[in-house]
């Protein structure tokens, strides 16, 4: 830890490995850091595949570099055999920065960690928190949950989109709207951009607005060559001085902060369930008829504490 | 209890909001219910907005009348201020069955359940069960998490697409595939059907293959014509007789009662925590660095068991 806050970066990614690999000595490692929360700017960076998010993610972290703010980056890869490899294949890219000390880049994965991502993910920027980044800026793949858990990490979201992803806005609208920060629609040169561009802020304009709430503003990039970056900081920044003015950001890591404690807690439930009272015990007896459900989860909370 | 399951249908509405809305009788509705658990087939079926999702479930619903069979269906609502409206408009036209009385249809939402939807939507099955339904439709909109909760719900998951949604289909392949047992491409007399027949076919081949494992069946319908449902019968009862044969219904049905059991196992953490040992309590003390989130969650566990 100590090594880890003189900006040792191998030091920085074996702590991120024991958080990742649930370690034993995680909740030593935890109360260590704790005092490290709330340093950093957390930013949420998700988008479809193909939207350019390692492109985007690569060039935020040059501009963020350009106002000398050290930044780490957590690509989330939510363990799924069929991502995997993408992600991985993305990271080479990031090697722009690979000589950068100011700059720290890690793929995670929620392998082995009992609270899942969920509660991996927040002690991993705790741990570049505590290493002294000024912005951590946490990527996931935006299908699924990852990216909702994403949006509870983050101070500020950002969603990518891309021109010609027909029925594509369609599913965002559903899923992405809610979590959304910021809109990107980065590949802004392309055939189509002002359709999407009109989309999104038709979109926006249905949602519910709360008088004096936050209005997602729709930014254009062209990440590929670096065109726009510099309007991407702008509204995260404006969003941030909004969230402050209201107490939104304290509320917005209190709420972080509550879902980490209930995936650990859950976490918890899983690892000390044993025998007859262990959690697939229980399940096989509800699934059987033999028991309700809500008999079992009270049995199991009595087991616990014993 | 007794008159759901004598089958009338107000008796059954009024125990699925007794469920949705977390009634404190909720504990005893549950015991009563739990010996009908497993009786009937529970199907999933989710998809992207626009794919047909509505029409698709209406004629299931049609072809599983002529087999007899009594039929549920719940349409979860994720209680999204975005979806909701979508969702009771697409409601409008399972009319077709409002007179059947082997046909109970229902829109579900959260609200309400301290278990969530994860929580409220297997009593609500189970509801069904009791009341001595064959099968039982659980219709999601299929972007973000309620896709995968219905996936750990179902026996066999109906995942529907539609030709057309470009990079749609890219989406779908991060988030969509790991949960599908049955593939169905609707509207399938539509121009890029086949190439996304195709598309599906090689996604399928790319994934990991347990020897032994399931390969989900691509089947075509044009629900709008009623064309194709007798296909997504017999793959789903092939998937069927598949998972009795390896003991995965059971498995499966396991899994399912396992997450019941922790939703509302954490239902019961976040209801029964209050004053300095509240997960609102903890959290503050959290995000303000004064305690790290696994002793957070240790105070709380240990404050249930007192």
């Amino acid at each position: 830890m100590d090594r880890a806050r003189r900006e040792e970066p191998r030091a920085v990614a074996r702590l991120i490995s024991l958080v990742e690999n649930g370690s034993p000595a995680l909740p030593r490692i935890a109360a260590a850091l704790a005092p490290f929360g709330g340093r950093a700017r957390v930013l949420g960076l998700t988008g479809a595949p193909g939207v350019g998010k390692s492109t985007t993610t690569n060039e935020l972290v040059r501009a963020l570099r350009k106002q000398d703010r050290r930044v780490g980056v957590l690509a989330v890869d939510p363990s799924s055999p069929f991502t995997g490899g993408a992600i991985l294949g993305d990271r080479v890219r990031m090697q722009d920065h690979a000589t950068d000390p100011g700059v720290f880049i890690r793929s995670m994965s929620s392998r082995g960690h009992l609270g899942g991502l969920a509660a991996a993910t927040p002690q991993a920027v705790r741990v570049l928190e505590g290493a002294g980044f000024d912005d951590v800026l946490v990527e996931t793949v935006g299908v699924g949950q990852a990216e909702v858990e994403v949006a509870s990490l983050a101070d500020t979201t950002l969603v990518l989109l891309a021109p010609g992803m027909g029925d594509g806005i369609q599913a965002v609208k559903a899923g992405i709207l809610e979590i959304a920060d910021v809109f990107v629609i980065n590949k802004a040169d392309r055939d189509g951009a002002n359709q999407t561009y009109r989309d999104i802020q038709g979109m926006i304009g249905l949602g519910e607005r709360v008088p004096g709430g936050w209005r997602p503003p729709v930014v254009r990039t062209v990440a590929a060559r670096g065109e726009g970056l510099d309007d991407v900081l702008a509204a995260m920044e404006k969003h941030r001085d909004w969230m402050a003015g209201r107490g939104e950001l304290v509320a917005r890591r209190e709420r972080r902060a509550a879902a980490e404690v209930e995936a650990i807690a859950l976490g918890t439930l899983r690892a000390r369930s044993f025998g007859r009272t262990s959690i697939a015990a229980l399940a096989t007896r509800v699934a059987a008829g033999e028991l309700d459900p809500y008999a079992a989860a009270d049995e199991l909370l009595q087991h616990i504490a014993r």
